[in-house]
C-alpha cells in the first residue's frame, strides 16, 4: 500500500456544516435510526421468533432464551411507552435494540445473533412492516369503496353529463361515475394483495448471504412470523427489494386514480361547474372571502402523486445495477416506502372523507346534462335502430339537426318536429322520448352501462365483490 | 362569442418546421398511425368479434356481417403481407382499417361501428396487444430461467466468493448465485401474470363512455376475444390505463433485476476479476486490440433500465389528474408501452444468451474464494458451536486471528496451529477442515443455503416450480 | 479458462422472436443506425473539420485530405437526397459513413480515423446536433412568446377572473394572465441558452479517452465546428452526458409550463367555463356531434409532459453509477433526447397555434369576474386604506358583507348602502366604485400588477426583453 | 344546493388511523409546519423588509412598524434558541409567526399583512431559502474540487489503466482521471449559479395573484432581501415553481456525477482491483472480519441519486397541468427540495472526505496499466506515424502482435523483436520505447490529454478557473 494519508487535515476543510470532520460526515451519512426506528416492533418480533427457534433447535439454552425473550419484551414496552432513549451512536434500530438488550441482560444478549446477520434481519423487518402497512392501506381502500358504493346507490339515478375532452358527451349518472372509481380501487387492492402475497416469504436464516451451518429451522421462524414460507435462496433473500418497488408502484397507480378523482372534485367545486359542494371539513376559506371554499384536501390528494411517483423512481434508481448480495445503498430503501405509505394513507382517508362529505347539486347536474346536445348519439342510434337508416346517413342527419338546434339556440328536445323532418323525413314524434337526458341514461342498459337499474345492480354486485 | 380570429397569419410565423401552418401542426401532433399500426391484428380481431356478435343479436344482417368479415380478412392479409398502404390522413389504425373497409365493401362498412366507439375499440385493442406481449415476455423469462437453472446445476459446486459491498464476504457457489436470479424472475413472471389477469376484462361495448341502447352481448365478445369477462363499468373501461402502468412497472422491476445481473457480468468480465468470459457472440472487440472483449450486450441490458424507468414515469405523468372519461392525452399511452416491451424483450433474450454463452473460470473463482479470509465467519461459528465460546469472545478471537493472518500475508488455513492457539487456546486442529472455501460452502446446509446439495435440490425444485 | 461453451444450442431456445440465435440478438441490441442516423450531417461536418485539421497539421497529405473531403461531400448529398442505402450491418451512423467512404475512395478512407475514436466522434456529433435543436426550440419559444405578447396587448383590458384553487379569487385581465406565460418562457429560453453555452465545448481530439500522441490542433477543430473551445479533459469529454440531461430537464420544465397552459385551454374551452373557443384547426369534432369541439391539441400538449419527464428519468437512470470512461450504456442516450426534442417542438408549435387561434368570449369572462364576490379584497383594502380600520376588523366586516350578499343572492355591488352600513358604519357610497371588476383591475397598479396600463407597459417591456 | 350531508357518520368509518374523523384528516393532510419551519429565518427577514417598506411608503405608521419589527426580532431569537413553541394548530410557518406576533404586540400585528398574501410570502421565503442552500452547495462543490485538484497534482504522473466497458483500454494517470470530475463539478456549479440567478427575482408584492392597490415599492423590498429585481408578473410570481425543479434537476445531475465517482471508489476498493484504500473514517468493518473495509460512504453517495431523481419526478408531477395561479398542490413543493439539498450536501461532503482520505496503491495501479496490452493503440499509431503504414494495415498488424503476445502470455514490451518483425517487418527496436505505460501517457500531449505535464498544467488552470 502506498499513497500518503491525508494527515492532519484541518477540520475547516470539511466546511461549516460538518465541523466534526470525516467522523461526523460518516456518521451523518451512515446513521439510519431516525428512519428505521419505525421498524422496532417488527425487529423485536423477529428476534423473539429467532430466539424461540434457536432454543427449539438446541442452539440456545432455554435459560438464555428466556432471558433474551424477557429483555426484548421490556425493550418493546420501553419503546411503546416512549421511554426508550434512541442513540444515534448505535446507528440503526437493530443496534439500538441489541445494545439495550446487552445493558439489560449482559453478554448473553450476543447469542441472539447466532445464525443471523443484519442483512437477513432488516429484510425480515422491512417485509413485516410493509405487510402491515399494506393491510392498513387495504382497509382504507375498502373504506373508500364503501363510501363510493353508498353514494353510488343513493345517486344511481342522478343524471349528470358524461365528458370526453372535458366536453359534454353523453348523459350518465353520478352513481355510475362513482362506481368507476370502485372498479379502479378494486384493482388497486388486487395489486396490493398480489404484492403482499409475493413478499410474504421469510428471509430470516439467510444470514449474511450464504445461509448458515447452524441447524436452524427456517420454516419455524417463517410460520411464527406469519410468512407463507422461507425464501428459497439466501442470496436473493437478502439482496432484492423488488417487493418494495412493486409496492410503491402499486401505490403510485392508486395515487394516480385518486388524483383523477381529486381533479374532478376541484373542477366540480368550481363556481362554473358547481356540481358539488364540500363542507368546511374538507375546504379552507379566508376571513375575507367567507363564501370561498377552497378544495384544499382535493388539491393535496392530487399532489400526493408527486411523492408517490418520486418514490417509485427513487427505489428503481437505488437498485439499478447493484451487484449481489448486499450493498449499503439498500439502506436508502426505507424513506421512499415510508413516505409512500404515509402519502397514500392520508390521500385515501381524505378521499373517503370527501366522498361522504360532498353534497351534489342534482338540479345543476341535470341541467348540464340536458345542455350540450348530449343526446345526439341517442338520436343517431334511433335513426339506425328504429328508422333503419344506414349508419352514415344517420350520422349525417344527426349532425345537421344538432347544427340547426345550435342556430336556434335550443336543445334537441325543443326543436319542432317540422324542423327535424325537414332534415330527415323518417323521424317521427316518438323520437322526443329519447332526447331527454333521463331517457338517455335509462336506455343504456348494456352490461356495464349507465342505466339506473344497471347502476343499482352494479352497486349491489360491487358490495358483494369488494365489501363482502 | 367575441374575440378576433387570427386572420391571415402568414405561415412563416409557424416556423420553418411547420410550413403548412396550423393544419400541419394539428396533423402532426394528432396523428398516431406510425405508432398504433402495431395494433392492427388486434383491431381486426376485435372488429370481427364485434361484427359476429351484432349478427347474433340481430343488430346486423348476416349478409352485412359476412361482407364485413370478408373485408376485414382481406385487410388483415394486406397488412400481413406488407401490401397495405397506410394513410397518414386517416390518422390512426382504426380509421385506416375502417376507411379501407369502406373502399372494399362500400357503405355497409359503416354498420360495423354500431354500438361501438373508438374509445372502447382502442382500449380493447391495446389490452389484447399487451396480453400477447406479456405472453411473449413470460416465455422469454421462462427461457432465461431455464438457462440459469441449467447453468446452476452444472455449477452447483463451483465455489466463488460471495460479496457484500463488493468486498469478499463468504464463499458461495456459482450455481447458488445464479439461482438467486431464478427467484427474481419467478416473481417477475408472477407480476406479469397478475397484471395479465387483471387487464383481461373486455372494454368492448362500453361504447363512448356510457354503454349503449343496442341489445349487445358483451359477454359474447369478451369470450370470443379471450377475455375473462366484460369490464363491469363502462366509464372505467374506457378511461383507465392502470393496466399499462402496472405492466411497465413490472417491466421496470424485471429490467432492474437484469441490470444487476448485467453489472455482475461486466464486473466478472473485467481483467481484474476474470471470473467469466463471453464469446464474440456477446462482445465486441476492436481491430487494434483483439484481446479486448467489450461486454457490450451486458452494458446495453443494464442501460435498458433507462427506457423502462422512463416509461413508468411517462405513463404516470400522462394519467395524473385526468378527469373521466376520455382525454386525447391517453393517445400518448402506447409509445411508453411499446418501448418497454421492446426493451425488455431484447434484454431478456440477450441475458439468456449471455448465461448460455459465458464460460466461467472455475480455478480463478475458487482462488478468489480462498482469499480475503472469506471463511472467518466459519471460524467464529465453530468457536461458538463446537468450542462453546460466548458469542462476543468468539468474534473477538476471530478478529485477532484474521489480523494475524493478514500480518503474515497468508490465508487462514495456512496459519500454524500454534498461532491459532496463541490467540484462542480452545482451538484444535479440527478447525482446519472448515477454513477452506469448499468446506465452508458445504456446511451452509440451512434451507436456501449455498451447500452444493442444497443448490442441486433447489435447482430441481426450481425446474418444477418454473419450468414444469 | 475453464467452463464449457454452450455448443450447438438449438436456435429454438432463443425463442420465436430471435430465430437467428445469439448473433441476431446481439445485432438487434447493438445496432443503433435507426436512431443515430439523425446525426449524419453533424458526423460529416465533424469529419470534414477533423480532416482539414489533419492536413493543416501535416498528419494527412493534402491529396488524401481532398479525396476524403470530396467523398464526404458526396455522402452528404446522397443522404440529403435520400439515395443513401443505410446498412444495419454497419451498426451505426459512423460506420455507415466510414464504410461508404471506403467504397468511394478506397483505403485512404481509413486515414480519416487518425487521432480520433468513435468515442470522441459521437460525443461531438451529439453535441452539435443538440445545439441545433436548442436553436430551433429557442426560435419556437420566441414565436410562442410573440404570439402571447400580441394577444396580451390586444387583451390588456379584458377582464376575467383570477383563480386560486380553481375558485374565483380576484379579477385580472387576460393580457396579464398571458404575460405570466411569457415570463415562464423567458426563463425556459434562459435555461436552454445556459445549457447550450455549457455544452459548447468540443470533445474532438479526446480520442478514445486519453488524448493522442499525434500533433493535432483541437482549438482549430473546435473553432471550425462552432464550439467555444476544446473540452479541457479528455476523459470527461468522452464520458459525460450531463449536457443531455440538462437539456431534457429544461425541456421537461418547459413542457410543464405548456401543460399548465394546455390545462387552462381545456378548462376554458369547456361549456361550463366557455371563456375561449378554438377553431377547427386545433380541435376535432365528430360527425354526430358537430357542435362538439374537442381540444385535442391542448390535451396532446398536456400529455407531452409524459414523454419529457420520461426522458429525464431515462437519462438519469442510464448514467447512474457508470465508471469512466465509456460504456456502451451511453449508446442509449439518444432516443430520450430525440424524443424530447420532437415532443417539445411539437408542443410549442401547437401552443403558439392555439394562442393565435383562440377567440376569447370577453362578455362571458367579464361576467364571471363580476361573480363570486371577486372584489371582496378590494373592499377590505378600502376599509383599511380609506376608512382606516384595523386590519382584522376590516377583514371581519368584509366577511360579513360577503355573507350578506350571498344570502341575498346578489353581487357586492348590488348590496344597498344600508346593508353595508349595517355591518360597518364607516362605509360610504364611494365604495361602490371599487366593487366592480373593472375598477378592481384598474387599481392593481403595483409593479407586476394587473392594471391594464401596467399590462400594456409590461407587454412593451416583454417585447424588448424577449423579441428585441 | 341539494344533496344530503353525511350526517352523523360514526367516526369508526374513518378507520383506526384517523380517530378524529374528517377534522383530523383535514388537519393532517393540510398542516405543513413540520416541513416549512425550516423557512423561519427567511419568513422573518421577508416580513421585516415588507414592514420597513410599508413604513417608508406611509402605509404603516413608524410606531406600528417599530412594534412589528421588534416583535419579529424577538420571535427570531425564540426560534433560534429553540424556545419557540411551534403549534400544529397554526398549520404553517407563516401562521405560527403571525400568531406569535399577535400574542406579543397585539392587533397591530395584523397590519403586517397589508398588501401581502401568503401566496407571495411563501414564494419569497422559499426562493430565499433555496438561494442560501445553493450557496452552501456551491461551497461544498468548490471544496470537493479543491480536494480533487490537490490530489490530481500529487498524482499527476501516477499511471493507472484507463477503462472503456470496464476493460483496460489505454493507460492514463490518476491525476488526469480525478480532473475529469473537477470539470463535471465545474459544470454543476455553473448550473446552480445559473439557476440561482434566474430565481433571484422577488415575488413579494404580487399579493394573492393580481398585485395590490396599495402604493407599495416592490423594488425596495427586492433590494432589501438581496433580490436582483421584483418579478415582472404577479401571476407568474406566485404560481410558478420552475426554480425549484431547475434546482433539483441540477442537483440530480451533480448526484449522478457523484454516483459515478462512488462506483469507481467501490470498484477500486475491491480486493480484485485494490487500487485504493479508505481509512476507517469512511468504511465500516465487522468485529469478525477486521480486514474487511466496506466502502459504506461511497455506496450511500451512490444511493443518494435515488432521492435526487425522485425529487425531480416529484416536483415535475406536482406541477403538471396546474392552472394558474395558486393551488394547494404547491404546498408539496418543499419536501422534495429539502430532501434534495440534504442528500446532495451530505454526498458532496462525503465525497470530498473520501478524496482526501483515499490512499492509492501506485504500484498496483501501474502494474495493471502495464497489463491488458493497454499500449496496443500506441503501437498502431507508431506504425502509421513513424513507419508510414496505411491505417488499416497498421491496425491489422497490431492485432496480430497482440494475439501473439496473448499466446505467449507476455506483455507487448516483452515480445522479442523477431516476433514483432515476423508480423510486420518495418518494426524497429525503437518501438519498445512506447510499449510501456509510462511512455504511453507521456506521449498523450494533445490538449486535454493525459500526459503528466498536461495534467499538471490542467490542474493549475483548474485552480484558477474554479478556486480563484
Amino acid at each position: 500500500m502506498s499513497g500518503k494519508p491525508p494527515g492532519n487535515t484541518p477540520t475547516s476543510l470539511w466546511g461549516g456544516r460538518f465541523t466534526g470532520g470525516p467522523a461526523e460526515i460518516m456518521h451523518r451519512i451512515n446513521a439510519s435510526i431516525d428512519v428505521d426506528r419505525r421498524l422496532y416492533a417488527e425487529d423485536i418480533a423477529g428476534s423473539k421468533a429467532h430466539c424461540a427457534m434457536l432454543v427449539a433447535q438446541n442452539i440456545l439454552s432455554p435459560q438464555d432464551g428466556a432471558a433474551i425473550g424477557a429483555g426484548l419484551d421490556q425493550i418493546k414496552s420501553e419503546i411503546d411507552s416512549g421511554r426508550f432513549a434512541f442513540s444515534a451512536e448505535r446507528e440503526d434500530i437493530h443496534m439500538n435494540i441489541e445494545g439495550r438488550l446487552a445493558e439489560l441482560i449482559g453478554p448473553v444478549a450476543g447469542r441472539l445473533h447466532t445464525a443471523r446477520s443484519r442483512n437477513d434481519q432488516v429484510a425480515t423487518d422491512f417485509r413485516m412492516w410493509l405487510r402491515s402497512a399494506i393491510d392498513r392501506l387495504d382497509a382504507a381502500m375498502r373504506d373508500l369503496q364503501a363510501a363510493l358504493i353508498d353514494r353510488a346507490e343513493a345517486e344511481a339515478a342522478t343524471v349528470m353529463p358524461g365528458y370526453t375532452h372535458l366536453q359534454i358527451a353523453q348523459p350518465v349518472t353520478l352513481g355510475h361515475h362513482l362506481l368507476a372509481y370502485v372498479e379502479m380501487l378494486g384493482r388497486d387492492r388486487g395489486r396490493l394483495a398480489d404484492g403482499r402475497r409475493r413478499l410474504n416469504e421469510s428471509p430470516l436464516g439467510a444470514a449474511a448471504l450464504a445461509g448458515t451451518s447452524f441447524p436452524i429451522d427456517r420454516h419455524r421462524t417463517a410460520a411464527a412470523l406469519g410468512f407463507d414460507r422461507p425464501a428459497a435462496n439466501s442470496l436473493d433473500a437478502v439482496s432484492d427489494r423488488d417487493f418494495a418497488i412493486e409496492f410503491v408502484a402499486a401505490a403510485a397507480i392508486a395515487g394516480t386514480h385518486l388524483s383523477r378523482f381529486a381533479e374532478e372534485v376541484v373542477i366540480w367545486c368550481s363556481g362554473e361547474f358547481g356540481f358539488i359542494a364540500l363542507s368546511d371539513a374538507f375546504t379552507t376559506g379566508s376571513s375575507i372571502m367567507p363564501q370561498k371554499r377552497n378544495p384544499d384536501a382535493a388539491e393535496l390528494v392530487r399532489a400526493k402523486t408527486g411523492r408517490l411517483n418520486g418514490s417509485v423512481v427513487a427505489l428503481l434508481t437505488i437498485m439499478k445495477g447493484l451487484p449481489l448480495a448486499y450493498g449499503k445503498d439498500m439502506q436508502e430503501d426505507k424513506v421512499p416506502v415510508f413516505e409512500a405509505v404515509d402519502a397514500l394513507e392520508l390521500a385515501l382517508a381524505a378521499s373517503a372523507g370527501m366522498v361522504r362529505d360532498m353534497r351534489p347539486d342534482r338540479e345543476r347536474m341535470h341541467a348540464a346534462a340536458e345542455s350540450g346536445f348530449a343526446t345526439a348519439t341517442d338520436l343517431a342510434d334511433w335513426l339506425v335502430r328504429v328508422a333503419g337508416l344506414p349508419f352514415r346517413r344517420a350520422h349525417h342527419a344527426t349532425g345537421k339537426i344538432v347544427k340547426r338546434a345550435e342556430e336556434l339556440d335550443c336543445s334537441l328536445g325543443m326543436l319542432p318536429l317540422a324542423e327535424l323532418q325537414a332534415i330527415e323525413p323518417s323521424i317521427t314524434s316518438d323520437v322526443y322520448d329519447l332526447l331527454g337526458a333521463d331517457h338517455s341514461v335509462a336506455s343504456r342498459t348494456s352490461f356495464g352501462g349507465t342505466a339506473p337499474d344497471r347502476v343499482r345492480a352494479a352497486a349491489q354486485e360491487a358490495r358483494k365483490r369488494f365489501l363482502g
